[in-house]
């Protein structure tokens, strides 16, 4: 397969860098080389900001309904297209065909919400706030948006921009620089769909390029999605430089299981929030704490059943686990291992250096597991990988506080059948999601999404009719007027009903 | 104590019926005559709807704001004078003094919803639904609305005027024709608040002239709370006759015990929703299915606990049930009885004739249950005291199914620990409302209230937003423009953000 | 052309029918049949409901999400195929190509919002409305509900169907007896779609057909647009059943000329609005009242270009004006030119028996004017075609008088520049939708729709998510749970922020 | 009058400050001292913050409608107690009698809008996102809040507080060091209505202090209302610490004039946003725009109706403008008079060093306009007293220009007729309100409020739901549930409409 050069896409063009610099693009299966990432020139970046703020005035005073209609027929295409999609994501990151065409449904569902923008962006009016006077408010977009999705979810997150253009804002678009190619092939697909020019754009490059993009004075805003260490980072930036910013961080995650827990039912679901994606994903489970009364039940059905993934490249039938996204990731999984063992923590589940069939060079980790304690690296930050970690607890209780005195505030999930715990549970742990029974409770797309502490930095959550309230400013009008009708206007009030 | 002969209160003035009808107000303790209620005549009908009709405009014109600071005026009022109304509730009702309070509390809640009837009467507005076109809707007020209140709660249930005022209407409260004094000391308490002549009348009477309310051509709507029978009567009279109508009707409530209940901590809730306010509440418990492995423990409990009431005048200190509201009343409760024992149903506490000291006259009976099954009189239909039935169930689905054969669609009570089984009871039981672990589901005042089935007449729920939009109808606005700015409109977009 | 014999859609299957009754749709423009309408019998009637009640529990337990995405595949069958529909609309009813068109963009409009539904069907959810006692609401579904469009805008509302199974119901389509072959097209389409058999059905008949299916049993409520004096009965025979009905009726709109109105700007928007789809849609100005300093100005103007329509069949290049539905059509229109000329009206454009080149058969007028008075039936009441009146007014308090005295309360229009009169207009009139500067104020589908007095049955208006409680009834759910954490329930509130 | 020394309000308890440093607070009319307002020390901040910090987890356990009745109590304390606070205000502040009390009433719009906590905490609930699973969310409180009213609306703004308890918070009010009595008078009072202790707190210091507040750790987020070189400086603290920041700026208003203006009808409204409350309001016009065909008369009316104001100390009848806040802030006026006129503008009504009897030492500027351009200090920046700006402009595109070209965006104000020139106003001011007509547009409390640019600094506005948004992070639940009813879960579907 020829190694591609990938284009930016400009002003409704898709253009060649000028840059010498290019970031190879590797099949982490692999490890070679499918494409060149340019690394995008300062003048092509004034040239997309341009482009975006040059288009702004007219796609605002498109009307909703149109924008709505643009996206229904994206809605289409990216269905129609579902296939290819997924063979890309495949191909750059490393999952299976299977979980990109899932990561693909639910980017279908951001497209669908979105698609709903006459709705969401609805206005308030009110008659006689005062005698003779109204009072009402519009939503209004603000500018171009600067989107950095991350790599491990490249279709669904690359998707965020819908909301923002449904809502009438300009979008640049900075693909991750390891998983360009997907996101390009999003905007391939909109292209055919009837989009203006300039309305959205993609420029490709590393974290330097967004920070350009975000202090540049024309861009208005952010959405970021990736490290909790680069999410503060952008956000302060954005911040400082007047820009509203939405940045989701990363997450350590934990799942608690109750001496209730139906066992049967929800196995498979705790091992696959746990290694589903090859645990490259915000709302998987890293830290299982089971109660003492059912610790070493959970924990041996677990083991056995997390070593049952068939590990391979992503694109090969049968295969259940790809690798992960590159040598660097891995080796700090490794790393993480290495220094919880040496922190005390028992190896009860070895998958580091397994051998995959056809695929010597792969990044390749089976599902690992320790038993581990709060103090260590591996159990207290996020290891982007599948090295999970196992504590018994004494009850929900001490659950609740081992939680708590996280970090990171993301998800926390419980399994139990008691209504009463699942309550207590979600009342008490100090997470923006909570999982009752769901491993992975990641909201579907209408409902919004963000973490806590160090997990989200921004006040107003993504997706949903939240990131309306984050493309948009709201403006109040407040009116009378002093042009009676010609005769006295007096109305005939029984005639009034 | 004299008896009060009961007034009218018409265009903000309290007048002397003309009529030489009257019904007699019975202390249902005593069976003493403590008021007589005016049988108003046509011409005062005619004069009370004058009065709401004359009131509409200036009243509809009011700014919401005002509306809502004199509902803030109003509960105030209210909440000093709860004293003396929970006197005069006891005293026409029955039911105990600490009853009525917490009815009062209820009803300040009611009032404290439509204070919020700025929030609630907002309108929507979108720009450009087209090139240039804007829409937009406002909620109107409709006209004069014919208030029927029940007996049983002559507070909380006459208090459904405050959305209706608050949305602008005016209102005409027929009271109950047994329990008439409540409202009107709220109207009277209402009247120090500013309230402007004509917005809120009172007009005493029977169901006949709430009849003749309804089909007044002046008049646009009624909200209707009573029995079954005559919510369907009201209903389609007011609809036949082009009016607005929301008709709660009455119930038959069934509560299912699982046998994971915590029985130590249900059983208070149980019993007083079988047997709170003389069970004289449409959210009172009629049937209790307990599953077969609990099904005796739950029996005798509740038995026990059931002939701890204290019956006595509803005034007097340690009294914890009053009579019922009158004699027509109990003696239905009494065929209800016998008729069932004909039908094969076994007395297992029998209330019936109790000995009530210093009240030999008052209408009084204990709590009573049966053993009963499906296809008697007592189990199948609404009976409005406390007259309750046991039936086994072998499970829960038995138990829905048996719920959902009632004619009634009211309410349903799940009492288990379990989320799972609770999901699936709220999921298929066909009521209105349902009750998991709590006896009594009546929303409160911001949740909607309404009934399936025979239960509720009409297609808007009361109470809460619904309610508004019950008493307001949305005029939807569709504006374009044609005088452009002087100098050919040209704005300068790079200024706009 | 062959003669169709149309077929019902009965659980997933087209079927002929076994009746030996059909009417003749025609080809207004030809006077010749072009298919055969089956009258179906009542064995179909049983078999269509039963399907429907049939498919209720399965559809409406498949997930929002699902429901969702089978409507965005619609939109994109009903994109595709617009052509194809439009020459089936212009084929039965006589409309332009144009106007088909413009009328699948506005069902489009429908479906789009329609697939909002996750977003619509959200309830609520609050915390502690006591201490540990939560409530929320969820909206379910009914069952079957029956879908009575009429032939003017085949395509645009019987798809109206797409709310009610959105929110989870099923639907039987009785499609206009005059068009049906429209409805059949689209749900041909939906069939495509992956939609599972019994969920929407058609069965061809009359209106008597309608009534039978409304009082059936098994189905929960009917969604009709027609003429109001149907409307009323079929409301009336809904409601008196116990069952939810939404019945829009007709109307007599007015549009009023201030005198500061834009002559040239509106002219366009105001004669169309008379005219456009040969006249025959509710939304169509019908009285023109114009003030005196302005008045014969705007007559002048207005006929001068209601003269420019070129009549033809629908389906010609070049046609701006089709024939209208029916001979008998044809003929109210005429009467009522009859019976206004004999009360004093004067014709000052007679459209009446133009020459139609190429279709001497066709059922066709041109556009016709008369000035006329209120009294006058051509004034008072629906002329469903292309005969309209103008009246001379003092001044704009005259015409909002003349418009709160018909028995209509469906549109007004003002045509002026000053926000003041704007204001003001929209505030007297009694009509459920107005205009300002636009003519045809009929709302986009995310606005609800539904007039006043006459013009609409029923508390609840059409689409937008008003509709979605119309096809929805709300659940309320009151919980509290009594197991508390093993460890006595500390928090420690200090990891809470 | 005494020298009264202010104390602080400590977990329940006033106390008097440790300090030894105090701010003399003065009468501005007199400038002599009326109060001694203390610099808490650190160990005061501790005690604060700790007390706000344990009052917060039983604070937000306790039901919303229970803190829902608070505010009803509050409200009737500040309706009894109006006549007092207006005293305090007028005393600390300046303004007139009749000014505060117009302010108190927008503040008691305050605690009506949060009163409404119950409807605007609903969180959302769906029912199968998935087969068998839910997904609901809940908006939970965060902790302390810090509340940093400005001096110019001392009653109104502080109590911005009431949003923040109503949603659960705690909050610790450090109230402007210039007028600090009116915030301690309102929380006397609210201390009244059963505020349980910590709940609310008082500390008072200078900005130094508020800063202090903002980035210990245990307080969650700042409302900030005052300079916009203050807000910036409060916001990006708060941010890069971690916190919630809502920070309200200054303002640079404009108000155009139209050549179809209504000058009879709307000459007093723009003199009074002028110059009401001395001109110390963030809404107040300061510069006026009008086309060249009406500016000589709107100038000549403008200044003949300025002229009228009656200075002296706010508490004395008759007087219609009170002094400025303090002698530094009438110093600041003079400057940019003198600045002004070096610059080239002309001063045409000068209300400089003007004669007030009786208060011979007081801060007093009478009403001073300049003609001025941008460019000069006096048109482009905040000059927060009675000095405006007139300037000609050809026509409504100049006006929006000059406009949009301001560094703030906090209001634009249109006065016409015209409808259309309205709304394309309306779209075009990049500002967060707008009025027509209406020259002070501040929005009423059920609306938020917020600028733009430097206007600004924050992503959710202020008051309105959207600050329940602020004081609020929503908490997103998915639950599924494995026990299936006993029997199979075999629910009879016929039973279920």
């Amino acid at each position: 397969m020829a190694v591609q050069v990938l284009k930016n896409f400009i002003n409704g063009e898709w253009v060649e860098s000028k840059t010498e610099k290019y970031l190879e693009i590797k099949d982490p299966a692999l490890d070679e080389t499918v494409a060149l990432n340019p690394m995008s020139t300062p003048e092509e970046l004034e040239a997309v900001v341009k482009a975006a703020k040059d288009a702004f005035w007219s796609w605002r005073l498109t009307p909703p309904p149109r924008r709505q209609k643009m996206l229904f027929k994206f809605h289409e295409k990216l269905n129609d297209n579902a296939g290819e999609i997924a063979r890309i994501i495949s191909l750059e990151h490393g999952k299976t065909i299977s979980e990109a065409k899932s990561e693909i449904v639910r980017g279908l569902e951001y497209v669908e919400h979105a698609a709903a923008i006459c709705e969401l962006l609805k206005g308030a009016y009110s008659e006689d706030v005062g005698p003779g006077v109204d009072t009402m408010y519009i939503r209004e977009p603000l500018g171009p948006f600067v989107m950095l999705p991350p790599f491990n979810f490249p279709a669904m997150i690359s998707l965020y921009f819908v909301w923002a253009i449904a809502s009438g804002n300009t979008a640049i678009i900075k693909p991750s620089r390891l998983c360009p190619m997907t996101a390009i092939k999003l905007v391939e697909l909109l292209e055919e769909c009837g989009l203006p020019k300039g309305v959205v754009n993609v420029l490709n490059g590393t974290g330097e390029l967004g920070n350009a993009l975000i202090v540049h004075p024309d861009t208005v805003g952010v959405t970021f999605v990736g490290s909790s260490r680069v999410a503060e980072i952008v956000y302060k930036t954005a911040v400082n430089n007047g820009k509203r910013a939405q940045c989701q961080g990363g997450a350590n995650n934990f799942a608690v299981v109750a001496r209730d827990a139906n066992l049967d039912a929800i196995m498979d679901n705790l091992v696959n929030s746990c290694f589903g994606h090859s645990s490259q994903r915000c709302f998987a489970v890293s830290n299982i704490l089971a109660v003492e009364e059912v610790y070493d039940e959970v924990k041996e059905r677990f083991i056995a059943q997390a070593k049952k993934f068939v590990l391979g490249r992503g694109a090969d039938p049968g295969v259940t686990m790809g690798p992960v996204v590159s040598r660097d990731s891995l080796n700090q999984m490794l790393d993480a291992c290495d220094s919880a063992i040496k922190a005390g923590a028992k190896m009860i589940l070895d998958g580091r250096n397994p051998e995959v069939e056809k695929y010597p060079n792969g990044y390749f980790i089976a599902p690992t597991v320790l038993e581990a304690e709060p103090g260590m690296y591996v159990f207290d930050e996020e290891v982007f990988g599948p090295v999970r970690c196992f504590k018994k607890v004494k009850n929900l209780t001490e659950a609740v506080n081992v939680i708590n005195q996280s970090t990171y505030g993301h998800t926390a999930v419980i399994y139990t059948e008691n209504g009463s715990w699942a309550r207590e549970f979600i009342r008490r742990v100090d997470t923006g999601q909570v999982g009752v029974n769901v491993g992975t409770p990641a909201p579907i797309a209408f409902y919004p999404v963000g973490g806590r502490k160090t997990a989200m930095y921004g006040d107003i959550r993504g997706r949903a009719s939240d990131c309306v309230d984050f493309y948009t400013d709201k403006k109040v009008v407040t009116m009378r007027w002093h042009t009676p009708f010609e005769e006295g206007g007096e109305v005939k009030a029984e005639k009034l009903f």
